[in-house]
């Protein structure tokens, strides 16, 4: 989409801050930047996961140098320690302790494994917002593996590349898009508008299945089948997509309810602003078609890894060229057409809070 | 010659954009910054060289990144064709192309040896003004090899150092510079401007050859010379260049034409500007005087690459120093004779162009 | 200290700008960047200290790329030679030389090791202003070794670090603020401003001393100590320290002077701008405890250039901290006392160039 530079955007959102796992009970603190701010994220010992900015009222130095204490997370560099909230509660060698000592607490909401930071008014933090993507808490059934990349692209071009599909007979072509170029570009495309974002489901019947497909469903070579990529994106940044593919005759179409075998997967796409031009791409991909064979959802993640590497390459291409030129227009194809409506549920997403953080402060 | 940071080059000119051996019929296209601009260049499946700017209309991609294809260049994110005009004639799985859907194209004359690209408005694009350097076509008699060197310097720092040779004795005092210091710096400099820039030619009678000279003369230890160093700078950006020498009593300053024998070769110079503060060296050396002698110019091309190293750290250096005071005077010493018309040739065509292309744009 | 970005340092003052060591006469100029601005450094043949801008008035080239020679520095591209005053003396090829050529020429004191450039109105250099280091001249009885360091912040960043010296305990836990960390922080502090600085002194009576101290002085493993720390800040940025302790019982408090034996050392700390976000970090310390045995002076040193690379770390943090919002307040605590009677110094010299030296010329 068109990169908002103005307002690159929403604050009033929950973000991906971190996998629950990336954290543990008075361990090492983790230093981000999100929405161009530092921040610091750690659990107390007490396990509660907190984000606070990362930059000591005291001497402006980082708090990711310092370590978690009892009482909260203390500063390397003279020692003293702030709680979950961002207030001082401590500065060594003085019973004083200076009323305006305090950093920048942002809310959280841990859920599905996932840390949510809310990056604008606090007082707005509604934790019924976060996302739910409940395949996260269920091991058993979709077994899955915490993924981060690292992107040097606005985010939203990461949003772009998920809502048209077009592209993996392209970027793809060695991998997941090989085979019938023509069948996929001609898909049929289901698109539904909804209240936080846009849904759409791709069709394609009775084609040949990706080898990927048949090595997963276990098909024999000229197995036929109909298959579907459904996404929902959900603004600001996520997105949450269900593929698969049933053999021919099962009317997979008519319904995907209960009906064993086959192949399928789901994946939770988080994406989370760095700064203008980079983002963070957590992922998971959720193996539903060989949950207990072993080694298969080691298999399947190495694959989504390797196939998102491809996509990385286009995207900071994307990006540079972009950059160098920000204000031009982009020719949009009937293949936008999940495209424009996700666009514009972003777009209202940052112009519902004008005035807007930035400015107020 | 002081930097002219509003106006850095004039747009309606031939620039030396590739070598004719860089890019293959159908083969891989190849990425260049040309004035700022990223274009790709490539070769069609019939053979014809097509310079486009190097981002797709659709998602604002690189086209480097696709490939070339029966009908143009295909770009590899959703595979929109465009043809060598830059008009998109492919959308896979659309029976519509929108009619904004093209990328600019720039008018490409191939002429000895060289892919020059029109950079300003194509309705002014003359190929008559691109500038002839017929001996790259003659292989037999002036064999030459193919070289590109990109330096971290205004383009104009190159022509400048092209146009005072009194620092050959002091940057090259270790290769062609070396011996007599004084009557490098002492020689006599004939000047004279031309419709397209400037021409001068320095003399030095009766002189000690330097070494390298001797070797490719097959003189004597003791023979004397009398030597010469010809320069034509056409503006923007191209210089030719022939020095040579012979022996002392031949009076080549009488007359240098068929008579054979002596020390000479030919240089092609031909500086793009890729940044105010980078550009492309392209450059042949042409052996006149022993075009037929195995290993010869392959030795030539070797001296001439190293020596033109040498240049490009005092130039890169040189960038750095400007970059960090642009506006400051630089105050010319009577080298600077041919320097200073080649500065007022290359501002004229600058002027020229006022309104400009970025500001008509 | 609070970064002061539109004035951030002053110029009429002197500035460490190399150990006396680093030039030879009529050997290699040495380039640095003092207070943004490129100087080359060099001795003459006679042995002469000079300071000139490191860029040739002919074509913008840096001198440090050329060589010394009988009648000065010569610039290595056209080979113009110029003097110690930055006069230009000689044009190779030229009768004639113009009377603008000229670079510029930075007064120079050479004392106490140290060459100290003027960076302002040489009209107002004042070589008793040159801050005395006598220790070290006094090799025999204060034996050092000349340091450098290249840190990536602010110059007043490290004063700041010098001015308060609870952080020991916390950024050098594992080396010279191991041990005791009550103590350290609850240390007395003596705060006296000066007339070109401010002057502390800090007391810990009767405590265990710091394994450093034990093997420096060879006291037995339960010997007891009073310990202090003197610092004295000279503006614009220059810090002397002596540093040391006495066994109890023998009074040091009431009087350190003419005390043989314990452990004492004194340190320089020279601190030159490179840029806003750059300095350089002359420093010597000086063994005063066993100024005569094998390699101890060699061992503290390298005790103290490891500690020093400790701070090193939290000042690049803080530095690009400081850099991502740089109107912050920073929120003092008690430990402060010294550093904001250094920073008001500081202020004060900056204040008094009003009209400064860049908007003068």
């Amino acid at each position: 989409m068109q990169l908002n530079t103005d307002k690159p955007w929403p604050h009033n959102a929950w973000y991906h801050a971190a996998w629950n796992s990336e954290v543990e009970a008075g361990g090492k603190p983790l230093a981000r930047m999100l929405l161009n701010e530092d921040v610091v994220i750690y659990r107390d010992v007490q396990g509660a996961a907190h984000v606070l900015e990362d930059r000591c009222c005291h001497r402006a130095t980082p708090l990711r140098l310092g370590e978690v204490v009892e009482d909260g997370i203390q500063c390397g560099y003279h020692g003293l320690i702030f709680d979950g909230d961002g207030k001082c509660v401590h500065v060594p060698g003085s019973d004083v302790i200076p009323s305006r000592a305090r950093v920048r607490s942002y809310p959280v909401v841990e859920k599905n494994e996932i840390i949510w930071a809310w990056m604008g008014d606090p007082a707005l933090a509604d934790e019924s917002r976060a996302v739910d993507f409940p395949w996260n808490d269920d091991h058993e059934n979709w077994p899955h593996i915490h993924e981060l990349l690292e992107i040097e692209c606005n985010y939203s071009l990461l949003i772009d590349n998920l809502m048209d599909l077009t592209h993996i007979p392209f970027i793809h072509r060695n991998t997941i898009g090989g085979g019938d170029q023509s069948g996929q570009v001609n898909a049929t495309m289901d698109v539904t508008p909804t209240a936080t974002g846009v849904h759409y489901i791709r069709w394609m019947l009775d084609i040949e299945p990706p080898p990927t497909y048949k090595k997963g469903a276990g098909w024999a070579d000229d197995q036929r089948c109909d298959r579907w990529q459904e996404f929902e994106y959900v603004a600001p940044a996520t997105v949450k997509q269900w593929t698969g593919a049933l053999e021919t005759g099962r009317d997979a179409y008519g319904s995907r309810d209960g009906k064993e075998g086959g192949f399928n997967l789901r994946l939770y796409h988080g994406v989370t602003p760095r700064t203008e031009t980079s983002c963070y791409y957590f992922f998971t991909a959720h193996n539903g078609y060989a949950p207990k064979a072993e080694g298969a959802t080691e298999k399947l993640n190495k694959d989504i890894v390797f196939t998102f590497h491809e996509d990385l390459a286009f995207l900071e291409n994307q990006q540079a060229c972009i950059g160098a030129a920000p204000g031009r227009e982009m020719v949009n194809t009937k293949h936008d057409v999940a495209l424009v409506p996700a666009q514009k549920a972003l777009e209202a997403m940052i112009d519902a809070e004008a005035p807007r953080k930035e400015a107020a402060e």
